[in-house]
């Protein structure tokens, strides 16, 4: 199926998800023109030397003039200042989206700015690296990953679907859902794995007994897997959690509870309550292989060295 | 430098230790004879057709007749029983070591069992997949990872020298620790890493409002991370657990304290103390890449695919 381009897209922000937006589009011709805004005048300037975008606008409204598809690639607590600088400059007909991961915040603060003749499809794709800025996007980041569509009640379909065929474009596969549950769904699956993350990193900075030094050294047991999730973007991720509180704090409550269990199970002893919680989550793991979001390559999150086991990459399907 | 083969490695366990060792030894010609025990029949059957050993042995003591060399590669609750087993069967100058992530709890029900003309030399290889069993060995595993012993004190010197030097010859690179340290740096760069990703994984197993289905189709959002750590072999952790019970107990009371300092960030919107945390948790990632200890591609558990970015590999070194 072929996707007629669109005419003009506007990227808002050039990080990692911009920049690899810019990347996939010029790969596979999904748009005729690309203009850019980032507030910092380095990554201005940057993006127009990788070529990012055709041009680069100090203003995010002069950016928007004129374009047919409007990305929001800002951290989600700038999504409603954002809105409203380039309320009066969209053009009438236009789709506006975004890529944040929490949606019924970034639904409060942007929907009040977006006029009755544009329409907003908020979005969040489930893809990512620890890496940030306009250098760090590359074309295949999307590929084999989900996308997922959280439109507003009442929404016109034809932009619905115009997006929805952006994105498989860019070799994603689109789920609808409704806002909060999508936040629910990633408290679990992103935002609580990742302030686990930084929590552990914390930890082990902050011990006495045993040294930074020893801690990387040694850190090929489990405890790099962690580091590589808490290498993203602090921004990014400060803005997530002040604004999918409530499934987070829920969740952390959870959490808490199940830790406690297993740490009383420690101090009795407890073998049997250990060994069936830790056969059960083993379980999981190979669920997610067979779902295609993961390779069954053996990994202590050692990279790619020394392992000549055959990778399996199936595209996403229901699991 | 010419390694000097052993005339008879026993291995006392063909998991995924056992079989790794047995894969290098081959491949480096590190021993003339491998002599194997496992107490299952299956184990055994495998091992004989997968080439891990010239001989398997329904009985320990057997297996480490005349043996050199003897490699406890079993889960660290059962050390013991098994030293208590081969212990009138070894011969007189051979070394018998270990391959348990616990130190102090091993020494402590292996030591009684060897016998004054036997060399005992703790050791633990810093290396592992989320694979286990005699299939899932390879002779890589160990290369560019840390071997860490642990002699007793008043030991002789030239058995450890001969153990490190064998460890060399893997690949490895070898330190030497005090027991009781091994334990406490063991417990922040593995032991607990490894408990949260179980716990994580229980939590989620748990939501009421949230799929499995849900939870394992978006789990590119960091949560899969979490999973291939929950995928190891719950026997070999529950025995870890129950037996690094004091440095375990320790480090999740700090944990706790530090993730209830998020939680309340979060639940009162302290952006500024959430930013800071994550941005401090960001400098130790960058560290571990330089030591060596894993690879700078860009990675969020993804596996192999669409990175077409240049990987590292160093040797390990001081970080």
């Amino acid at each position: 199926m072929v996707f007629e381009p669109f005419e003009k897209v506007a990227l808002i922000g050039l990080g990692l998800i911009g920049s690899s937006l810019s990347h996939v589009m010029r790969r596979e011709k999904l748009a005729r023109t690309i203009a850019g805004h980032s507030r910092s005048a380095e990554t201005r300037d940057r993006a127009l030397e990788l070529g990012l975008a055709d041009s680069m606008h100090e203003s995010a409204a002069d950016a928007v003039c004129d374009a047919d598809l409007v990305f929001l690639c800002v951290p989600v607590g700038a999504c409603g200042a954002v809105a409203e600088a380039i309320s009066k400059s969209l053009k009438p007909g236009a789709i506006v989206t975004d890529v944040g991961s929490v949606k019924s915040a970034v639904i409060r603060d942007v929907s009040p700015h977006i006029p009755g003749n544009v329409h907003f499809v908020p979005g969040h794709p489930i893809a990512g690296t620890e890496y940030s800025g306009p250098d760090s996007g590359f074309a295949s980041l999307f590929e084999n990953r989900w996308c997922i569509l959280t439109p507003l009640a009442g929404s016109d379909e034809q932009p619905i679907a115009r997006l929805t065929a952006f994105w498989q474009a860019c070799g994603s596969s689109v789920d609808i859902m409704d806002p909060d549950h999508h936040d629910r769904v990633l408290s679990i699956t992103s935002h609580l794995p990742q302030l686990i993350a930084f929590n552990i990193v914390t930890t082990a900075a902050d011990l006495e007994e045993v040294t930074q030094r020893e801690v990387i050294k040694y850190s090929a047991g489990g405890f790099r897997d962690f580091t590589r999730l808490a290498a993203s973007d602090p921004t990014m991720w400060r803005d997530v959690f002040l604004n999918n509180r409530k499934a987070v704090l829920e969740l952390l409550g959870r959490f808490s509870e199940d830790l406690s269990a297993l740490q009383r199970a420690i101090r009795w002893g407890d073998g049997g309550m250990l060994f069936d919680t830790f056969d059960r989550a083993r379980g999981i793991r190979k669920r997610i292989i067979e779902a295609g979001q993961d390779t069954e390559k053996p990994d202590f999150g050692r990279g790619a060295q020394g392992q000549d086991q055959k990778v399996m990459v199936k595209r996403p399907e229901e699991p």
